[in-house]
């Protein structure tokens, strides 16, 4: 296996900053390096999504994979730098929230620590190709977490939102609307678990913001194409969907809208 | 040589589904996998895109290249998996017609049968990554074709356009548009040779829609900044173009539109 | 370390000419081959981006990096290819003056002769598949510059605009307008520092076209949210930013628009 490297950033495409923080990761990091971009299309300085992000797609990497995360409005202010160690990978960048959802009980994180690991200049706009890259190339090249910097107990954490649970209702929060216009929400299939036994599940319904309740199915061919449908996504969260179309158009729903699920009562 | 595997799919690249579909390849596969993106910018659910890009691009590719297609509008139902061999290449992706370009006498081509290759869930809205990706890693492998499924002779095949041919005229159809605008059929070179000899090609004229009859020149800048012309492109189809410009738009051209070759006669 | 490529064109991704290009680097050059996007998303056809591109990005490569660059609108015309070294590194594309900005003494070039190392035929429209990818393998592969064609001494020069300076003024030129909307001039670090001493710093006043005059400060988090300001961006360009903002939008700014810089008097 390589030493695999993802790179999650608002950089975007269009410019030179991706292929900058490339040529450093190459120029300092490892011979069997191996660069891959999660995605540069993180909403320019959206924490929140690239925090989202991060937690989506680190369980498909293979174990040692390490992981840039630049995205960075406080550049250049009094925000540290952060890296951080969670099952056996690694993670590098502000300490903005960005590796929120990565912190628990196990996770180890230091406090970036510029002056042990930089050998040029730090520009004040570009702590990613200055300060994280170089970081990131030493935890490639074999160094120690704590070689970056010193323990810190206290990163900063985004204000996650919740899923409010009652008896008959289940109430989340739209995170995310993907590339099809999928409604991605913050209730998990564990929580619907908790909540119901799945022979209730067919009788659960699905709304987001005023939208219509929707039935809870396996695929998106279960229903008609263009009908709405809610269903457990490919990353566990609570969904809706409609059949070769936009839910997110069709329904109106952008991260922050209410997502509901409650329990058809069947007749008396 | 390393093991080349590109990638074709309607994910975009705003979301984490493409690096999610690499963590797999690159857990799965071989120590020297190397990936290439072909494109993921397919419109969504475009499966006669896909079916031409992937035909447009593979013959550029070295031997032994493998192919990942994950344009899947029909995932989690009753559609098959489909694996395939043409040349010295091969082909993953949903039995959905997105191959059918590699298919003729030669081409060998397996149903997926997932229980024999997945060891993992296999999540309803996300074949790609846990069906198509192992099966894909397989390959990359080392793994014969027939160890995927049993072997099938009746795959998905689209309805592809096929050019009308007369003594005095030659009608196809817009496939694809590209990036610069330049507007592109399903006539071909060969099927231009077959129908008049190149002594007459000064004499032929290219017509999109209801637009202007324009000569057939041999590059871009034979003609004016500015004029249309037609031309024989890169991968052998006949295409309307604008010098510096945007035929697409100029001629209002989209996939499905008519373009029509005729023989200018000469003066009596 | 590997034999990098960085690629540098204005196809964008959508199409599958970026993948052509790769499938022939990795056909015919080294077996431990890493290419790199630089970026595919040059404006179509926008010489003097790419070559502001190709200079912003090389410094970031380890030596012996090679860069392909195809911003090629004179296609199959007349226009000669060009295969360069400067520094330790290698570009090839067309001889438009993408290079200009690498241009000095110590620069080596030659004007390609593709019947000297191309096999296959060539297709009139796709000379970055077919002639320059080609010629930067060969150099990937180790072949001496001058295997490529004859030396030449007049590439193609872009005319770049200079800034003008005097007692009290420096008016430059915006270059480019990046993805998160900063106003990125052609005024260096170099020409302010020679300028003027950079104990008179805090007192330069800076506005792009007729907006206000901005304070020159060290990073975006120095204004309040909203806010504009100007500073020296990471590749050492003045620019004018908005904190967490849009300059280009809030400012109306787009490349060719002035940019000045005053020193404010200080009250009698």
């Amino acid at each position: 296996m390589r030493t695999l490297v993802t790179l999650t950033t608002d950089f975007g495409t269009r410019d030179t900053y991706v292929a900058q923080l490339k040529g450093v990761l190459y120029a300092l990091g490892p011979r069997d390096l191996e660069l891959v971009d999660l995605t540069h299309e993180i909403g320019a300085q959206q924490v929140m999504e690239a925090a989202l992000f991060v937690r989506a797609a680190w369980p498909r990497f293979p174990p040692k994979t390490l992981h840039l995360v630049v995205v960075d409005p406080g550049v250049g202010s009094a925000r540290r730098g952060l890296a951080c160690a969670h099952g056996e990978q690694h993670w590098v960048g502000p300490d903005n929230g960005v590796m929120s959802l990565l912190m628990d009980a196990t996770t180890r994180a230091v406090s970036l620590a510029p002056e042990r690991f930089v050998s040029g200049p730090v520009s004040a706009t570009f702590h990613g190709r200055d300060v994280f890259a170089p970081a990131l190339a030493r935890l490639a090249q074999g160094a120690a977490l704590e070689t970056l910097g010193d323990p810190t107990f206290e990163p900063v954490q985004l204000c996650w939102p919740a899923p409010h649970i009652s008896r008959y209702e289940l109430q989340g929060t739209v995170l995310h609307v993907d590339r099809f216009g999928n409604v991605i929400s913050n209730i998990t299939r564990a929580v619907i678990e908790a909540w119901q036994p799945t022979s209730v599940w067919p009788r659960l319904r699905v709304r987001v913001g005023n939208g219509p309740w929707l039935p809870l199915v396996r695929c998106y061919a279960d229903v008609a194409e263009g009908s709405g449908a809610a269903l457990i996504g490919s990353s566990d969260w609570l969904e809706v969907a409609v059949n070769c179309g936009d839910a997110g158009q069709q329904f109106g729903a952008a991260p922050g809208a209410t997502l509901e699920v409650c329990v058809l009562q069947t007749g008396a």
